[in-house]
């Protein structure tokens, strides 16, 4: 099997740190996946697969950081946008297409009685917490330690400039931690404003956990025992578990629901939905972007809701990730490796016992990609409905000759 | 001439206020312009024209709130766009536009030494103030009252649900006041990060005001003075003046550059610009944002900027506007009213004496748009590339029977 060799990729990274501190930032930094057995820029893409500048092709399990849901320019999707773009995209009044995404969003998922759209996840997660607090007049935000919910500064997870007044007010506790969570609520009840949660625990660099019941319970009554709102993180999970939303899915009781990611396929969009109970909260609520309103995403975005529904996509994705996840970690027993795959199976992530600082994670996922497959070794992984059961079979294969190669060079 | 009717645009509102707080909430909502005399949804567009869903065709002086630089579906910033999305558009490394876009605004704008890309203009001037923070390691910024740089939480406006905390470290003066500008700069010289400001003042609500030549070079010599940076948001100005930035334009020596908007005709990028000795300052700060890599926008701001340069946009557009600018200045004395024009070419604005609560200015814009002509009462306006001369003259003949119009409702 000939290794893939990423010379145009770096030429252009060398470029790219000319004109941009480090070149690239952020999760998709060259920094962040295995250094040199990586690519660093992608030409073009289709369905479940992508290729590099080198012209490198491979199956991709990031999914575009879960935005890719149904596939890579998926045909009803593109045709949806096209169909909007030869009207027009951004125009100085909303698009004809506002009323008809409110109402879908809001009889789709569970509970909500109104909805707000965005174009970065971040500013719908710092809309709900602000509705929040506009709603109970309290200050403080509690959020799982961990867990990420943006780049603003509230919630930004590193980083400097800074100041520390501009992250107050923001508190943390374990998740599925039911005393933590008891302790942290006790502490702040009065002032309380909101829980924030993702619907499991996602955090990079981690084993991903999913909530247990007696954590969702224990969310749920404190809730509504204190009176704080509950804020659902569903930037990523959206779509991938339920249409209803991935509280629905857990059994969330959840006041505020944030989408975004995968909400229309790759097109840039994000939504805030609320209980009816808030919406006069949120009409005192200050939320704004040049963007937000253009009427291209707002077609996709059906499209993707309507192609989800229609086409079994969720059962589908699950299916395939049960599959990946035991084939997986069949090839790790084959090689004699012992791999921990976590998660849910539309959102499986793969670590290895032993290896606390991820190196072994970075040389089998580098391995991999220079044999076509794109997995991350520190930020969970997606399943797109796009994936064929003969890229799950090439998938496992090569997954087997690079448990091996772990295993040599790491031990079991 | 018959009226334009808004009856599908107002039971189409009935049932956006159904489904979403207020209906449409920011500055696109009709509460923001002139409740019953505009549209409240656009159908389609092309060029320097827009048709809302009762079919009504307008000449739009708003121009998409400054996205519209050369006109809507502007054929070869969409045949880019095309192309890139023939390719795919959001994928989970950047596209191999990075590098051309992130080197082609490097070698543009004036004394820039790199850049970044963001999606809302909210995200490149949060950006910027924080790395002015991280290379200073000073908190304080200062930006002119009313000036508005974004809807994140250190500068939205108004709003609930936001405790002071997280506006705690951000002072004003008042734009042009070179006096005030000292003494807000002497009270925090050594805590100073950064002054923020706009090239010229455009806030909503008021005159316009360029910036004077001792207001430009104080700002420049305190900044120097004191080691703070200077940031320009030139998000609303941005290539409608000058492609070396806005700043260029005016003289200001800036050391961050924050550009959107326009920069892509309608598709949704932002940029932020800083000078070489920022660089690494700039690697230190955390900045992320799902869409922010997708390669359409970027294919769309090539574009752009190169049909800018080729086709002498800016000189185009200044003149327009100066035509647009005399032109409503005589129809309004041929109407025997007194209306006050303000702002560059580019960018103009009008507004009546005596006319404190902008009523007189609703009613004059109402009355234009139930004609065919899209102004803003309390917004600047913007010209683009795609208006005609003929667009020109139809708009002061309609203009002048508005100006008649309000000198009877309310006198000259």
């Amino acid at each position: 099997m000939r290794l893939y060799e990423f010379t145009k990729s770096y030429a252009l990274f060398e470029q790219a740190q000319q004109y941009v501190p480090g070149g690239i930032y952020g999760p998709r930094s060259p920094h962040f996946l295995t250094f040199g057995s990586y690519p660093t820029f992608i030409a073009r893409g289709q369905g479940a697969r992508i290729w590099d500048v080198d012209g490198n092709e491979y199956i991709d399990y990031l999914c575009s950081f879960g935005t890719n849901l149904l596939g890579l320019r998926h045909p009803k999707v593109d045709a949806a946008a096209r169909a909007q773009q030869e009207k027009g995209d951004c125009f100085p009044l909303p698009s004809d297409l506002w009323v008809p995404l409110a109402r879908t969003l809001v009889e789709t998922v569970q509970d909500m009685g109104w909805c707000v759209f965005g174009k970065n996840g971040s500013d719908v997660t710092s809309y709900a917490i602000t509705v929040a607090r506009a709603y109970t007049g309290r200050p403080d935000i509690l959020m799982a330690h961990g867990s990420y919910h943006g780049a603003h500064f509230w919630c930004q997870p590193h980083g400097e400039g800074v100041p520390p007044e501009w992250r107050s007010h923001v508190h943390e506790f374990e998740y599925n931690d039911v005393e933590g969570l008891h302790r942290a609520v006790d502490s702040l009840k009065d002032t309380l404003a909101a829980i924030i949660l993702t619907p499991h625990r996602h955090d990079a660099l981690r084993k991903q956990e999913v909530p247990t019941p007696a954590f969702v319970d224990a969310v749920n009554s404190l809730a509504e025992k204190t009176g704080c709102l509950l804020v659902i993180d569903d930037i990523r999970c959206g779509f991938r578990f339920d249409l209803r939303g991935t509280a629905a899915h857990y059994g969330y009781r959840a006041d505020l629901n944030c989408l975004g990611k995968a909400m229309a396929n790759g097109y840039p969009i994000a939504a805030a939905l609320g209980r009816e109970k808030l919406r006069s909260a949120a009409e005192k609520v200050f939320f704004s972007g040049t963007h937000f309103f253009s009427g291209v995403p707002f077609a996709a975005a059906l499209a993707t809701i309507d192609e989800v529904r229609e086409a079994g996509v969720i059962d589908r994705i699950r299916d395939l990730g049960t599959s990946l996840m035991e084939g997986l970690a069949q090839a790790a027993r084959a090689a004699g490796i012992r791999a921990v795959l976590s998660g849910p199976p539309a959102m499986p992530f793969l670590m290895f016992e032993d290896d606390p600082t991820f190196e072994k994670n970075r040389f089998f996922c580098g391995q991999a990609a220079r044999r076509g497959i794109f997995f991350h070794p520190h930020h969970n992984w997606f399943v797109c409905a796009a994936l064929t059961d003969e890229d799950l079979q090439e998938t496992f294969e090569i997954a087997e000759i690079c448990f091996r190669l772990t295993r040599e060079q790491y031990g079991e």
